[in-house]
């Protein structure tokens, strides 16, 4: 998939062996994990949009903004260049000025992912190689709108052309996973699955407006009417066996903030029946029902196998005025300073243990100030007979940079077995956006390349090679299940 | 401005090219960083030193100690070698003998930034690179003492010689403000403009000993007397429109710790008239004080167009026992540890952005823990047709070390568009320190070569170069626009 | 002691020169650092199998597991892998199967510090320079039981080959010090001193089991009735004088958390009579009680001239139900994540120094967040006539990997003077973890070389290589005073 030809114009930039600085790095990326194929275990795709093989017109649709959705990372970077508002989020976008005004942004952002992501994109996929910058702009304009609109840019082959065997959307409870049923009908053909993850935020948030409304809704297609606590698990338990037909084996809790304080069933039936009559809950009560669920769930999630993802550390909607007049997943959210919240998930992980329900665990936080304490958590819990039964998850989201991978991959290493790491995930809405998986292998060979040049490792491809193949797809397919029959 | 000459003594150290280990970041830095001018936005030179044009009869005096003033990092480091502190602040300190107390603490020092810095300085204004260490202290005395003397080593010279343009000083808000007036005046034939910024310390510490005569000052000196809050906001009104004047465009908060908790006027009311009746102000009162004043002063700063700086997280004056025998700023200050800083300035921001009176702001922190979240915090309050209108200043203080400097960059860089950056100041108290502008630029220029190496970034001397006088000096230009008519 | 010799299996591995990296580096190891004697002032050997010149039968006893004893460090790792704990610590655990499972963890293991120690283990003291995997586990077991047994392998001997002069153990208030005095006898025949440490973690932690009975043994070794605070300080003072006069000069504080909150004599008076009587003693009261008796403790060191080491911000059991079935020191530990924990100690020194009862202090976090204010916090409690009176230790536990090492001493260099440091300790329960020592002197000589590759230090192999010296020995030697007639 790599096209190094540049005609002159760059030499340096994402050649063949960009991030790879010794031949160890070189030769286990290109003898051993470019090839590997890729299971994208968390990203935000829509189901349907892969279902009805979305096509797309120009650069700016597929890049930046289509019709209220786009990528807010993209818009963060034109907002810290000073482009107004109506330019990137605004009703009357002009599909070309929007895209000259990331170009704009772009060109202020060495060092920035962004930077990064953006050519590998357009060099992976429409074999542009032209730096991004003002006086390119209309020629990259012209090229990949040209392409674009061609079959080969199609959801469907998109997803093909990466090499993607596997996608896991996330899903609300309540979902009928309509298009994952219709998917799984076409498995064979289109050469990937599309499975399902449960992911109960509308459940856990019981402060949020229109919670009642939302458990009516689970109340109706889980057939159970939910008035108390115990019927709010029968709805859930049905909820998650239902899933798990349809192949779901993973679960994605947006934790944001944690305060671990469960409750008993009297309590639960109390601040249940007050939110569903309208009444305001308190904070504390909105972590005492959050707590109690989020364990009913980890119950659940070790009877059915599955793995729980726990995403930590997170402030989301900063700005209020943006967020009224925007809206949600727009940009605004940043990483999370929770003072103790280590501690707040050492608690949870021995209650847990405690009960024998701590399913398998890959723990995210979006502060990277807490992964020595998480990962070494990990080391705490392990055992049961599974390989890493604790993961400490990838850098996640503001940590998705070349450093944030090094330092999650190094403090794994130093803390557990990276030998047993399930790797890479794209977290993201865009099709174009699986070059992170290359762009993340490379940062480990390029690590295991330097381990071995300190002297630190054996100079044994077979062994080395091996390990990189496992963390590029083997331990995904191992530690999920998704592939069992 | 550098010297190579190094008459067989030494080769390496701060060679031509030191910092600098490839060959882009050399045509960088050599090319483009090393001729920028310098802002220096952010330091605490005293502006009658400048315009009485001060000199200095030995290297103690600029370095060291100077009549109960000097360099409390230097002290630092003595203490730290076991120096008794009567050699470095007693009454009567022996100049000689305490340069060679910190000729000794040097020679322990490799690795800390003043180890650099010194011999920097050494080299670059007195052309001495003779290794700074017992053998060598007496004839490095004797050589600096001779050039020291002279008209070369005067502040204006010194100044002159760094290809300084713009110098902030650091101002209460009740300075007359005398000598950036005088200074104004004598721009041209300087070549430097000296500017004041206002720093409102002692009007937002209210518990601080002598509250009340400070507000009779504010009171004089604005002509309006001050009984209540409206009364206060009218007199700092005046003050901010004063320094507006005089070409102040630029704040300084140094708020250590802060709690967000803004009150209403009548709660305003009643904690200043406890304040002024010499009533103890409790700790909660004086949080609820300088939030509200916070606010209150960057509606100001907002409608005057001004930049306004933050500096967060800091201990001061950690050992009562050497505060009360030798005082404040002698070097007994530390990096803070306040749980959830950043969550309270985002709740900062959001309240101002939601009042839409968010100036453009610069945020230090002086715990690099909190820098990933501030940098990503900034990026949820851009916009408003500024670039980068929230910044996340440079590595302050401690930080100001070569890790330090590289750390920051890369976090901006990866949270926002560094492109943008205003880059480099001193805060320093000496004329002698504008080599760690010179010390930032090879940093940065070092950081720029890796990522072309890396094939992050583009072979293109032209854009490269452009972004790197940018930083060096085009954008704080721009940013603060002191320059505009 | 070093073996290159590979038989054409490994070529890099380990080899010597790993870790370094550039010429500078490898003539201040090979030259400087390699030949250094060792002290070890901080491990937990044991005493009595020094004095007894303990024997191993085979591997996985020295290694892994012998008598319900072993490595906890190994134990996790083995957990990660999935292994289920009754061929880790279970009662009838087969040697060679135990060892067998810890090198298929070990196949898992790069980039964890546990791969790069055990292949130095065996090359260094058993000259085996085989990859540790299940190819070569019954060639490995076979060769390394068959030196094990001979007397080159017993406790004396591989403290004797390792070079090391000093070991301070780990000892209780209460111990009689019965083996440290044998040892003394034969100090010149066995050609190293073993020095006792004092560790009072029973008696601060009051709300311990079994505390009652712990102060009665204190009262009866003390030849002092406990009943108040007054008595339990003279029973303290008692301890203290005959751990003097046995060559003690070290204590070590296992705060874990800390909350300072000192109270006076009277309100200690009743915790004190609340505990002996079996009362529950309140979280608060604890602390009060744990922050009193530290300043007490910190009096009677700083008048004996001893050095306190504080070791902070760690959990411990974090798994109940593992404490419960497997006990305390089992490899359930991990980072701890206390809020403001370093204001809590600013606030311990700064009310020691108004007392004028600050001891010498080395102080450790186990979560590296804290390093950056902890370094520079020891800045502000310098001088009293000390070469860095107040340490910042190094790299502890979970952060014993190259670059938890590298990272403590560039913090340490930035915030104090490098040159004063007293450098690397083992925390071993192993008489096979000296070269630990090997590996922190590699990455220090290799930081070294990379600073004057740099330009940061001169070219200078007499000074570097004293530094480099000092640090390995000399400093340790000057600091604590052990070998003071």
């Amino acid at each position: 998939m790599i096209n190094d030809k540049h005609d002159g114009r760059l030499e340096m930039l994402l050649n063949k062996d960009f991030l790879l600085k010794n031949n160890w790095a070189k030769k286990l990326y290109h003898g051993h994990a470019a090839h590997m194929p890729i299971i994208d275990y968390h990203c935000h795709l829509d189901p349907a949009e892969i279902y009805q093989n979305r096509k797309y017109n120009n650069l700016t649709q597929i890049w930046l903004y289509d019709n209220g959705f786009g990528d807010h990372y993209k818009w963060r970077l034109m907002r810290a260049n000073g482009t107004p508002e109506k330019l990137i989020t605004g009703n009357e976008v002009d599909p070309y000025s929007c895209f000259v005004e990331y170009v704009k942004a772009i060109e202020k952002a060495p060092g920035n992912p962004l930077f990064e992501w953006s050519h590998l994109e357009l060099r992976r996929f429409f074999n542009i190689d032209l730096t991004i910058n003002q006086k390119n702009a209309n020629e990259i304009w012209k090229k990949a709108n040209k392409l674009i609109v061609t079959e080969d840019f199609r959801a469907k082959r998109l997803i093909q052309r990466s090499n993607v065997r596997l996608i896991c959307t996330t899903d609300d409870p309540v979902s009928d996973l309509r298009y994952q049923k219709l998917l799984h009908d076409e498995e064979k053909e289109n050469g990937f699955k599309v499975l399902p993850t449960f992911r109960p935020e509308n459940l856990m948030n019981i402060r949020q407006k229109g919670f009642p409304e939302y458990i009516k809704n689970l109340s109706d297609i889980s057939g159970t009417l939910i008035t108390n606590y115990k019927a709010l698990c029968k709805a859930i338990a049905q909820r998650i066996e239902f899933f798990h037909k349809i192949g779901c084996r993973l679960a994605d809790h947006s934790l944001n903030t944690f305060y671990f304080c469960p409750v008993d069933e009297e309590k639960m039936n109390r601040i249940i029946a007050d939110a569903l009559s309208g009444k305001q809950i308190s904070c504390e009560q909105a972590e005492q029902y959050k707590s109690t669920i989020q364990l009913y769930l980890m119950e659940l999630y070790k009877n059915n196998d599955w793995a729980m993802q726990l995403h930590i550390n997170c402030f989301r909607d900063d700005s209020t005025k943006d967020f009224v007049t925007i809206g949600a997943n727009a940009g605004f959210d940043s990483v999370g300073d929770q003072p103790d919240i280590v501690k707040q998930i050492k608690n949870l992980f021995d209650v847990a243990d405690q009960k024998s329900i701590l399913p398998k665990t890959i723990i995210y936080s979006l502060n990277s100030n807490d992964w020595l304490a998480l990962a070494s958590l990990a080391g705490s819990f392990q055992g049961a007979g599974v390989r890493q039964r604790i993961m400490f998850g990838n850098a996640w989201w503001f940590n998705d940079t070349l450093s944030g991978i090094r330092d999650q991959l190094t403090i794994f290493a130093q803390q557990g077995l990276l030998g047993n790491f399930i790797g890479m995930l794209t977290d993201s809405r865009s099709f174009l956006s699986y070059p992170r998986h290359e762009y993340f292998r490379r940062v480990l060979c390029e690590l295991f390349g330097e381990w071995v040049d300190n002297g630190q490792l054996p100079e044994d491809e077979q062994y080395l090679g091996k390990i990189i193949e496992d963390i590029c797809y083997n331990n995904a397919h191992d530690y999920f299940g998704f592939f069992a029959s």
